[in-house]
């Protein structure tokens, strides 16, 4: 497909706006959708062992057809990189090429290549140009919309980031057939969340047509659309995270709470499971709340089975803590504010909300019952 | 003097918009006013170990008065702690409090103190809250407006930094007591600096009152309050250094490449000293470039005399290196952006522009005149 003709999506944050292409064979025109927003940029790559032996030589020869000098920084695949001595080494390599601030830093990777680059990119200058090419599923949905950057620390995963808006995503769906089929998974339970955010109908279309996005299809681009779409929508009206971007957390607090459990241990569960078992946990609370019937929390619970994703603790190999220790983890994440706990809770399919009033003790005792 | 009588200078930029108080004795009063903005919020304050002993004290008597919960890290005096690694050990040391977002970290200190405990909260949980108390002249008049918060490389100085407006920043004329003749004197020369850039009217009242200002009389406060005027109205205008907040660089080229020349070694060049030769150099060039006439250098020249501060390379104590080496500095700084030098320089007292047509040939040509 012409790269002109690939799908658009605008996230439209005032000046800051940017748009991201979606399309099957986009990252061999990564050179020319550089060059023609940002003319006579030079680039730097980040990225990681995996990703650079598959397709750093199609981004670098995309470059270079269009004269745009270039260097690279291959970092080690995995969570580990998202550390302050990684940060500091990529800092290091990009302030060694001399390039300036209005020169680019491009992310090619899964979501910690993309949020260790923008994150180094924010710093650098105080701002370079940030392009994400995002290589994974969950980052093509989620980590590409919204400018969070960041790494971990000792304390606890991206307490220290920023906020950086690229300049451009080129989401490359083709790019997504080098996923295991777990890891397409896990993004999926992301494109998922945002139907049960507030879009029943993509949620519907999702039950109906899942083979088809499966087996890379035609709606496949079209569903990634419709995700970035749906969160660049929250994320417009709230940049800053102070209001009803909390939203794109269904699923997320009981799903941090369990990676936590699990030690991050990527073997036993990786984030899109604990997300879709958070999600359905969310549900079963809304349900025994009375807020949220049993046929929605069913209705969800079967397509996250039919597609192969967790959907309740149990599904966690390993052993797991109890509820006071989950409970305690809860309270750890970013999420709580001022000792109160916001939680997203829903009233069915497509009908979620932000609630400021769950109590420990709601949460404790529903905990008791599903461990 | 009651705080809430005191000189408030607004920093007008939209949602970020903040206060500078300015005025005798504030510090005792930093508890009513973080509390009534932020109520219920903690603090951490982040000082170094010689402002520590003179008022570390002071403020928290303020904050306990006002039941605020607080805590404190101390850092070692000096430019060496904008560095990677001090930077690390403050934000572990935030993250260590358990205090959330929409708590406070205070930057008790100078130039030094505020960039790196503004840029380490610009990065805790992508944002703490943000209060300045600088105890410089240089810090109140200077970096406490604009929001540049940063650390240095191997590279060079302030290569990695964010943008982070404070939600408050106190500027106690008394703490001023306490600084050297030499530190006062190097943050006048950022005052006068305003006053040459687009404020004539105010270059002539320091002329005229220099006096007053330098033995802590009723013009101190007001010089300060315009001088935080002067530089909100320009970061006001271009808040991510784009356009016009250029002028602000006025003398700083040739300033930051006198001060890489002496290897920043502060007993024989301090910024303020550098920013006033850069400053008289840069009219001279002017005057050079047939742009401003001889008598408005004389003026500023004898302005700077007056009041004991350098006018000229010659001033700087040891060996320089020669013209083709201070162009190499002056390359390297960040404000060389493709390669293009852009200048300040000015037709006249309060009459400065930004050039962008400099060339490297009639900089060494000058340079090499000067020394």
């Amino acid at each position: 497909m012409p790269w002109h003709e690939s799908t658009s999506v605008n996230v439209d944050l005032g000046e800051k706006s940017y748009l991201i292409r979606i399309g099957d064979n986009l990252l061999e025109y990564a050179g020319q959708m550089i060059a023609e927003i940002m003319p006579g940029s030079k680039c730097v790559i980040v990225t990681d062992e995996n990703v650079a032996r598959l397709y750093l030589e199609i981004l670098q020869e995309s470059l270079a057809s269009q004269n745009i000098e270039h260097a690279e920084i291959i970092v080690a695949p995995g969570e580990a990189s998202k550390s302050f001595e990684v940060l500091q080494s990529v800092i290091g390599q990009i302030l060694d090429t001399r390039f300036e601030r209005n020169d680019v830093v491009i992310g090619l990777g899964g979501g910690v290549i993309g949020d260790l680059a923008g994150f180094a990119a924010s710093m650098i200058r105080r701002g370079m140009n940030f392009v994400q090419i995002p290589t994974s599923l969950l980052a093509q949905v989620d980590s590409s919309v919204g400018g969070k950057t960041g790494i971990n620390a000792v304390q606890g995963k991206n307490l220290i980031g920023a906020f950086l808006q690229p300049r451009l995503v080129i989401a490359d769906s083709g790019l997504l057939k080098s996923l295991s089929k777990r890891e397409f998974r896990a993004g999926y339970a992301e494109m998922v969340k945002y139907g049960l955010i507030d879009q029943p109908e993509f949620f519907r279309q999702l039950e109906e047509n899942w083979v088809d996005v499966f087996s890379f299809g035609n709606l496949l681009v079209e569903a990634i659309a419709v995700s970035c779409k749906a969160k660049a929508k929250i994320v417009a009206e709230d940049q800053f995270e102070r209001g009803c971007r909390a939203l794109l957390n269904l699923g997320h607090t009981f799903g941090h709470a369990l990676e936590a459990a699990t030690g991050y241990d990527t073997n036993r569960l990786v984030h899109g499971e604990s997300v879709a078992i958070g999600i359905i946990l969310a549900h079963e609370f809304s349900n025994r709340m009375n807020l949220c019937d049993a046929d929605s929390v069913e209705r969800v619970r079967h397509h996250f089975t039919q597609v192969g994703l967790p959907t309740s603790i149990a599904d966690i190999p390993g052993e797991m803590p109890d509820a006071d220790k989950l409970l305690e983890y809860i309270f750890q994440d970013k999420k709580v504010s001022r000792g109160v706990l916001t939680f997203i809770l829903t009233k069915g399919v497509g009908k979620s909300y932000i609630a400021n009033n769950v109590t420990a003790t709601e949460i404790q005792a529903f905990l008791k019952e599903k461990l």
